[in-house]
């Protein structure tokens, strides 16, 4: 199960009544956070989820709107009593820049590792996470991120029958990991079926809208994407200022065949982005207008 | 005139219902901010009062709940097309505080000055207004700010009329300046009364209740104060950590003769703080627990 939460959908500037995008995910306890601007902390709040087991946060990149809420929400949780380890992943430069943040906190109760993304994409797992970071087009170096929590294949009690195998190692072999048993070694795949659908997010800000985008939002199950525009001359800002319309997203979204789009980063100038709704929809219709702090838990199917 | 505005009451991090302390004073069409915590800026785009005419920043000190906002409102203000110098003050190694978190926000269309204070009493000012920085006492160096709007003495006609002086040369000595007139120098003090009380507001948060914020406050028409704990065992834990309790900012108020005290800085830990009203007042009767963005007109006399 993934629990998600979209924190904020502004873009540039926190409002009363609109908060800066960010994406907290909660999986097998743990929490994955991309993007942490100012008053994001004041989101996680609001929500009532925790700050304690926020492990990994993921930044897209080092526009203000996207990062200045990060030394609040480290002291937030050293107050939460967090002990452990925070992994913080982005683009190149990273650790400079979050240093020169914690100017105004410098002692935190738990160490920070760092991990800096370069070229065209990365790949790393925490835990049973899987994350992939892909770069995206904007007016500085910028990356998007899938979370994918893998299934494993069904287990079949027929065939470790067969084996001979005794009922207290099946779990071993049903972790994925093998099993030795009267001097022979057993391994997961004879007694797993094949891989079943995971469960994965793919969310992309700020950005052009990229091919590249359409190949990693494939097989999500909720695709987050900017949307900074929806008026007519959108299409001239987003050129201008490297970001995209909603009617950009939608089409993003359609392409990748995904079953739900969020749109997310709107301008301050746009009052009241749900007036765009209908065209948006006739593009691709499980387009959602969200407002902050819309949730969404992502089942394994059957 | 002066329009003061409290833009948060809260210490340590901001809440869902409680912004960061921080004061906005509006004085002849120049803002004066003291602090500017993470989420000031929807504080004050929530009171409503403009980014664009803030030209003094004053900082009390590099705890994050106090200047943590500070990148986020400089863009806001740099969006409020903002292109004047601004004045950031605040203790020794502000430039390079300001600098280290200005590593997000490297463009601001403004140029920013800094004045570093140091020792126990800086005073400097901006147009008319008259600020004081006072040392206070904390877990790291921190200053206390007043600040006092002059008034001129009483314009007397008739001393202007025996001088013999054109109607047309009395607004320059009303203005405190010296004119010239049919070869004789007249100057200010010979048609103008003493000066008149001015008005003043002292803020003082983070710190012990020393003696030195009871002399800063003397004079004050309004004395805004940090009152973080108000329960029984608050004493032991305001000594512990450096700051005080809402009793103690009773006493000092009392003992400074101000007719009115706001409290501010109330722990998270204290979710009303209302419930020490009684007792408060019972020590200082013009004491005031105020919400978030209360604000006040200070008009002069008569």
């Amino acid at each position: 199960m993934m629990d998600i939460c979209l924190l904020g959908t502004g873009g540039m500037m926190p409002l009363p009544y609109r908060a800066l995008t960010s994406l907290l995910v909660r999986c097998k306890g743990k929490g994955f956070l991309i993007d942490c601007g100012e008053a994001t902390q004041i989101s996680i709040r609001r929500r009532g989820w925790s700050f304690h087991d926020i492990d990994t946060i993921l930044i897209t990149h080092f526009h203000a709107d996207h990062i200045s809420g990060l030394p609040g929400l480290l002291l937030a949780m050293g107050n939460a009593e967090r002990h452990e380890k925070v992994l913080i992943a982005g683009p190149r430069g990273l650790q400079h820049v979050v240093q020169s943040l914690l100017v105004i906190a410098p002692r935190l109760p738990f160490p920070l590792e760092f991990r800096e993304i370069d070229g065209q994409e990365d790949c790393f797992s925490i835990d049973d996470m899987e994350i992939t970071a892909f770069r995206l087009e904007h007016s500085m170096t910028c990356y998007g991120y899938s979370l994918h929590l893998p299934r494993a294949g069904q287990f079949d009690p027929e065939a470790a029958k067969k084996l001979g195998l005794p009922v207290q190692l099946w779990h071993v072999l049903q972790k994925g990991e093998n099993a030795e048993y009267e001097g022979r070694v057993y391994t997961s795949d004879q007694v797993m079926g094949p891989p079943r659908k995971g469960l994965k997010v793919t969310y992309a800000t700020d950005t052009r809208p990229v091919e590249r985008i359409i190949e990693q939002a494939k097989g999500a199950d909720l695709f987050i994407c900017e949307g900074m525009y929806g008026e007519k001359d959108g299409p001239e800002k987003a050129r201008e200022k490297k970001h995209m319309t909603m009617q950009d997203a939608a089409q993003l979204a359609k392409k990748a065949g995904v079953p739900e789009l969020w749109l997310t980063h709107f301008s301050p100038s746009m009052v009241n982005p749900l007036e765009y709704e209908e065209e948006i929809r006739a593009i691709f219709p499980a387009a959602v207008i969200p407002k902050d702090r819309r949730t969404k838990e992502l089942r394994f199917e059957d």
